[in-house]
C-alpha cells in the first residue's frame, strides 16, 4: 500500500473505534492498521478496511500521521505506554481521561465525540459534538482541521470542562438509558411491549429543545401528588432496587420544587 | 348555541384539559363549557372557545355527551361526587386513578393519553397512544370510536394494567427529565451550553427504537470502568443529592451486568 499523508491507525476495535474507522474511511483517510486486544477482533475490523492488524500496541508502526486511541479509560495509559515513539499526531477519544496521559509525544491531543456508539447502528457523525484539546497551537489547529471534517460542532474544552461534559453526559445519555430498562422491566411483567412509551420518550427531548430541562419538568412529584408518589412506591415494593430510585428522585424532585416556592 | 351531539365539558384547565379541549375542538366537537378551579383559568380556555365557565363542578350543565375530568389524580374523586347526575359519558383522564372513580354515573370511562403535556408546546394528538376503560362494552366502544379520532393507537387496558403503565411513564418520561436537569446543572457550573447534548440524547432515544433498552446500555458502569465511577462520584462530592443518585444507578446497572455474565 502506497503511503499517503493520511495514513491513520487505530488502537481498540469496539464501538468507538470501530465507527471512527468507518468515518476516517469514508472521509478518505486512509486505515493502516487496527491494534485490538484480541486477534479476532483485530482482523475483523482490518479485513473490512484491507490493513494490517495487531494485538500488540509495541508492532504499530511510528510513520502514520494518526494515531487514535479508543480503549477503555482504563487501558489508554499503558497503551500509551506500550506504543513506539512517533511524530503523528497521538490523540486518546475519551471524556474522562486527561490529555497529559500522552505527554510522552510531541503531538498529542484529545478527540472526544459527545455520542454513544453501538455496533450495527451507524450515528448522523455530522451532527455530533467533538470535543477537542491539543498539546501545542499547532496541533490544536490540526485537530480542529481534523474534527471539522467530521462535524461542524467542534468545541474546544480542557481536560476539566471534558471531564465534567463526560459526567453530565452519564445522567443524560447512561441513566436516562437505564430508566428506560426500568420502565421496559415494569411494562413487560404486565404484558405490555415498550413500544407504548415511545411517543412520550420523544416528546420528553422535544420539550428539552425548546425549554430548560427543569421547566419541562411534569410528573406527580413536581405537582406534589402524594397519593400517587404513595401508590407507585407500594406497587414497587417488590422490586427494591426500583423502589429506591422512585423515592429518591422523588424526593429530589419535590425538594427542588418546594426550594423555589420559597424563593 | 345551539344542541349538538358533539357537545363537551372539560373539568380541569391545566395542561391536559388544554390540550384535549384544543384537540376535540380541532376535530369538531362543540365544547360547551369549562370548568375550573379558578375563574381565571376557566374563563381563559372558555374565551378562546366561546363558551360557558364554571368554578363549582355542581353547576356543570348535565345534559352534554361528554364530560372530560382533567384534574390532578387527587381531586378526580371530590369533582365526581361534586357533578350532577348526567346521561353523558363521564370520562377521567389519569393513568393512576381506578375507573370505579366515577361508578355513580350510569356512563363512565377512562381516556389516558400517554403523553406529557407542556403549555404553549402543541403536541402531535396522532401519535399518542391512548388507554381506554369504559363501564360496559356500549361505552367502551363509544370510547374506542372517540379516541380513533385522536389516535389510531388505542390500547385498552384495565385499571391495574394503566396504573403500571403511568409507573412506567414516570421512569421513561418524568425521572429522564429530571437526568436532563442535573446535566443541565452540571454543565451550566462549567459554563457549558445543555445544548451539546442535544445529539446524544436524541441518539440515546433512536437506539430504543430500535433495540431493548438494556442491549442499548452503554457507560462507565456497564463496562466495570470503576476509575471512572469513582472520579465521578469525588466530583459530585459537593452536592450529595446527585452523588446518591450516580452512586446507585451505577450500583444497580453493575449488578445487573454481573448477574448476566453468571448467568
Amino acid at each position: 500500500m502506497e503511503k499517503t499523508e493520511n495514513e491513520v491507525i487505530i488502537i481498540g476495535a469496539g464501538n468507538v473505534g470501530t465507527h471512527l474507522a468507518h468515518q476516517l474511511d469514508k472521509k478518505n483517510f486512509t486505515i493502516r492498521g487496527i491494534c485490538s486486544r484480541t486477534i479476532q477482533s483485530a482482523r475483523q475490523l482490518a479485513k473490512y478496511y484491507v490493513c494490517e492488524s495487531w494485538t500488540n500496541a509495541a508492532l504499530i508502526p511510528p510513520d502514520a500521521q494518526y494515531y487514535f486511541i479508543c480503549v477503555n479509560d482504563e487501558a489508554i495509559a499503558k497503551v500509551a505506554d506500550a506504543m513506539p515513539q512517533t511524530n503523528g499526531l497521538v490523540m486518546h477519544t475519551s471524556g474522562s481521561t486527561p490529555i497529559e496521559v500522552l505527554s510522552r509525544f510531541p503531538n498529542h491531543g484529545v478527540f472526544y465525540p459527545i455520542q454513544t456508539f453501538t455496533k450495527n447502528h451507524e450515528t448522523d457523525f455530522s451532527l455530533i459534538p467533538i470535543c477537542i484539546e491539543a498539546s501545542n497551537k499547532k496541533n490544536l489547529n490540526i485537530l480542529k482541521k481534523l474534527a471539522l471534517q467530521f462535524s461542524n460542532n467542534i468545541i474546544e474544552a480542557n481536560s476539566a470542562q471534558r471531564k465534567h461534559i463526560h459526567l453530565s453526559a452519564v445522567f443524560a445519555c447512561n441513566f436516562t438509558n437505564y430508566m428506560y430498562v426500568i420502565a421496559h422491566d415494569i411494562l413487560n411483567e404486565q404484558k405490555l411491549p415498550f413500544s407504548i412509551l415511545l411517543p412520550l420518550i420523544l416528546e420528553s427531548f422535544e420539550k428539552v429543545t425548546l425549554m430548560e430541562p427543569w421547566q419541562a419538568q411534569t410528573g406527580p412529584a413536581v405537582r406534589g401528588d402524594s397519593s400517587i408518589i404513595e401508590e407507585h412506591i407500594r406497587m414497587l415494593s417488590e422490586n427494591p432496587d426500583y423502589e429506591v430510585i422512585y423515592r429518591i428522585i422523588s424526593e429530589q424532585i419535590t425538594k427542588r420544587k418546594n426550594k423555589e416556592k420559597t424563593e
